[in-house]
C-alpha cells in the first residue's frame, strides 16, 4: 500500500496502526520463555509477518465508533485476537490438517520445531490470549467475563473448531453453494463477528450497532474468505500454493469470475452495515476499499501473507 | 472404595457426588453436536469412565471450607476444570506426544477418530470450558475473569503446556530429582493449584486460605504423580503400561521404596495444610486418606483409570 494510500482521510495511518500492535504484541510476547522451543514458537508465530488485519480492523472500527476509552484497552484485545488466530494458523499447517511446508514465505512452525512444540506453542497462544483477556486493564469484570466468551465460542466447537473440521471434511467431496458458504462462515466469519463484537463491548455500543457489526463481519469474513481462495493458485502470498485443489471451494465451483462478483456484492453489503454505525469515521471503510483494489488488482499487497 | 469408605464421617457420600459431577458434564456436553465425529469425540473424552478426582476434590474442599454459595457454581466449576483435564489427556495420547493407544480400557481418541479430530476436540473442550466459566451463574464479573485467568495461565506456557513439554523433552536424558520434581509440578501440580485458587475466589476465602490451598495442592500435586509414576508398571490403570521406560521419573531415579517414602511426606505435609484451613470439615483429609491406602496397597481401585 503506498504512502497515500496509507494514510486514510482522517489523519489515521495504517502503518503507524500496524507498527503500534506489533510493538505490543511484541511487549506481550516477551515474558515467553525464549529458552525453550515453545516460548521461541510462540513468539515466531506471532512477531513474524503477517497483514495484522484482525487488529487493526479492530483498532479502525474503534476509531470510526468513538471509543472513548484507552487505547491500552483496545491493543490489549486486538492482540489477544491476533495470538488466537496466530494459533489458528500454526494448527492448520500442521501434518494431520493441512500438512503445509511454508507460511508467510517461511518454513512452517513444525516443520522448524516438531510437531508436539507447534501444538503446545497453539495451546500456550490460545491460553495466553484468554489470560490477557482476564487481566485487561480498562474493562470491568463482567465486560472481560463477556470478551471470554465470545472468543471461546468463536474458536470452539461451533466456531473455528467446526470450520477446520468441514473443511477437512469436505477435501474430495462434491458440495453446494450453500455448504461452502456456511464452511467459510466457520472458517473466518465467526472471529471476525466475535472479535467486533468485543469492540462493540469495549465501546458499550447499543444493540442495534452490535448487530449491524456482526452483519458487517458475515460480509468481511466471505468476502476476505473467497480473496483468501482466489489468491491459493494466484498471488504471491508466501504460502504453500494449491492448498486447496482438492477442496470445495467457491472457486472450484463457481470459476473466479463469478466469484469476484461475489466479492463485490459482500463488499458493498459490508460496506453499506458499517456506514449505518460508523457515524464518527469512516477510516474502516477506506482501509477495505484501498485492500480490496490492490488485491483483486492481483498487486503485489504491501502489507502481504496470509 | 468399599461403601464404609465412600460414604465420609460428615455423610458426604463421595460416590453420589461423582454421580452428581458426571450429571451435570453430561448435561453440559449434551449440547455438542454429536453428529460429527468432533462433538462425538468431545463428549467420548469427557463421559468416559475417569476418577473425577479434580472436580470431586473442588466439591469436598469446596465443602470443608464451608462454602455458603449455590452447588450449580461450583458444578460449573468443577466441570470446566474436568473438560480442560481431558483436553489435555487427548493430547498427551496423540502420536507426536505420548503416542498411547489405550486410555481409561479403551482405544485413545486419535485410535478411534483420527488425529486431527483428536486435536479439535481437545482445543472445543478447552474453549467450552473458557465459555462455561464466562457464563457461570453466582460469580460476579471479577471473580469470573480471575477464574478464567487462574485456568488459561495453568494450562498455557508456564503451566501444563511446560509441563508436557518437559516432560518430552526429558525422554533418553538424565535429569536430577530437582528438574524432575519440576517437571511434575507442572505436568499436574499446576492445575491442582489453579483449582483450588478457583474454589477460594468462589468462597471468597482469605489470602491465607488461598496461600494454604496452594501449598496443599503442590504437595497433592507430587503425591499424585508419583502414584500415577508408580502405577505405570504396576497397576490395573487401563492406559498403556511402561509408557515411562524411558522417561525420566523419580520411580526410575529413586526406586520404588523411597518414592513410596515421599508420597507419605507428601501426605503428611497435604494433611497439614488442609487442616490449617478446613475448618468447617473433613472430608478432603478422609478421602485423601481412604484414596491413599487403596492405591498404596496396589488394588484396583473402585474408581480405575487416571
Amino acid at each position: 500500500m503506498s504512502e497515500n494510500q496509507n494514510t486514510l482521510s482522517g489523519g489515521v495511518s495504517v502503518h503507524e496502526i500496524k507498527s503500534t500492535i506489533e510493538h505490543h504484541l511484541s511487549g506481550l510476547l516477551k515474558n515467553c520463555d525464549s529458552k525453550t522451543a515453545v516460548g521461541m514458537a510462540m513468539q515466531e508465530s506471532v512477531l513474524g509477518q503477517g497483514k495484522r488485519i484482525r487488529p487493526l480492523m479492530m483498532m479502525l472500527i474503534a476509531h470510526d465508533l468513538g471509543y472513548p476509552g484507552e487505547k491500552k484497552t483496545l491493543l490489549d484485545l486486538a492482540c489477544a485476537v491476533e495470538m488466537i488466530h496466530s494459533a489458528s494458523l500454526i494448527l492448520d499447517d500442521i501434518p494431520c490438517m493441512d500438512n503445509a511446508d511454508m507460511r508467510r514465505g517461511k518454513p512452517t512452525i513444525h516443520k522448524k520445531y516438531g510437531e508436539s512444540v507447534a501444538i503446545l506453542a497453539a495451546i500456550g497462544l490460545l491460553t495466553k490470549a484468554f489470560a490477557q483477556v482476564s487481566a485487561a486493564s480498562g474493562l470491568n469484570g463482567e465486560q472481560k467475563a463477556r470478551v471470554v466468551g465470545e472468543l471461546a465460542n468463536a474458536v470452539g466447537e461451533q466456531g473455528l473448531v467446526l470450520g477446520q473440521f468441514r473443511d477437512l471434511a469436505g477435501v474430495g467431496h462434491t458440495q453446494n453453494i450453500n455448504d461452502i458458504t456456511a464452511t467459510n462462515d466457520l472458517k473466518t466469519g465467526v472471529l471476525f463477528i466475535a472479535m467486533l463484537q468485543v469492540i462493540a463491548l469495549a465501546a458499550s455500543a447499543s444493540d442495534a450497532t452490535h448487530q449491524r457489526l456482526s452483519a458487517f463481519a458475515t460480509d468481511f469474513g466471505q468476502l476476505f474468505q473467497l480473496l483468501d481462495d482466489l489468491s491459493d493458485s494466484h498471488f504471491t502470498t508466501g504460502k504453500d500454493r494449491n492448498k486447496d485443489a482438492g477442496k470445495p471451494t467457491l472457486v472450484n465451483v463457481l470459476g473466479r469470475e463469478r466469484v469476484c462478483d461475489l466479492v463485490y456484492h459482500h463488499f458493498h453489503s459490508a460496506n453499506e452495515h458499517l456506514a449505518a454505525v460508523c457515524v464518527a469515521g469512516q477510516e474502516t471503510r477506506q482501509f477495505i476499499h484501498a485492500w480490496l483494489t490492490l488485491t483483486l488488482a492481483g498487486e503485489k499487497p504491501a502489507m502481504k501473507s496470509a
